[in-house]
């Protein structure tokens, strides 16, 4: 494991890695969760205001986690998040789109109560191929310290 | 279709039903989007801060659309979301859990510059079992207004 809660600093920026979005995806993730007509019929999609097949906002959320985890997350001490301040979807996701994440950290904050973790509040986003940010979140993550990385399990989330 | 954006009015609950969340969904979803081991792996995930396997924050997001759609989206004259100024993970979901969605509408305001449509401010929430509430949203949803439903596409969305 090597990024602790110690290694973020504030204005750090992570370039998490990119994926391409296909229409196969793109209706598979809708049809399971978000069966609306734009999601998962490109023939209806084409009249609707969106002018054809997007994808659901929540699969691109899911698409930007993929690449946390694989760009950070599965070799830090995550322990979770509590939430997002803001989530916004600016621009549509089409099949075909590249979509590149990236993570940056606003602010470090060791918890007073619980010494062995701390909070890295940081805003994320996703950029196609155009360069136009399509997701920005602002959110908060909760890391384990370095300190505390050789006593099992030290903390208590109750 | 029967619901547009006349028909919401503040302080209305909508009740969208229900979902049992299975530990094979759970992992399908991680293994796909949220790799961490306390999401794909019920033994690690035992000694990690949480205990026990519990579904990625998307996962209960994903969940809650769907009810969102079949309980309401799908016949209505909905074109998307611009997002959320709030979204909390506020107790872990577990296998068995059976949670339950709850729309309530804070604000309705039609769209100065595109009379054909209407902004709908909403509190979604999702609660467990035990009625404690595991997911909790706060966001806005655009919705077609009934005398555009006579229009095709009336909506600019440039």
């Amino acid at each position: 494991m090597t990024k602790y809660f110690d290694d973020f600093s504030a204005g750090e920026v992570i370039e998490l890695g990119s994926v391409e979005v296909t229409e196969r995806e793109i209706i598979e993730f809708a049809r399971e969760f978000d069966p609306q007509s734009f999601h998962v019929d490109p023939t209806a999609a084409k009249d609707s205001p969106f002018g054809g097949l997007i994808a659901s906002g929540w699969h691109t959320c899911a698409m930007y986690m993929r690449l946390m985890v694989d760009g950070m997350l599965a070799d830090s001490s995550s322990q979770g998040s509590p939430g997002m301040e803001e989530l916004r979807w600016l621009a549509p996701v089409r099949p075909g789109d590249m979509l590149a994440a990236r993570y940056t950290v606003l602010e470090v904050k060791r918890s007073a109560t619980k010494p062995h973790r701390g909070t890295v509040t940081f805003r994320s986003e996703m950029l196609n191929q155009d360069g136009e940010v399509v997701l920005r979140m602002m959110g908060r993550g909760l890391y384990g310290t370095r300190d505390a990385a050789d006593v099992p399990n030290p903390v208590e989330t109750s």
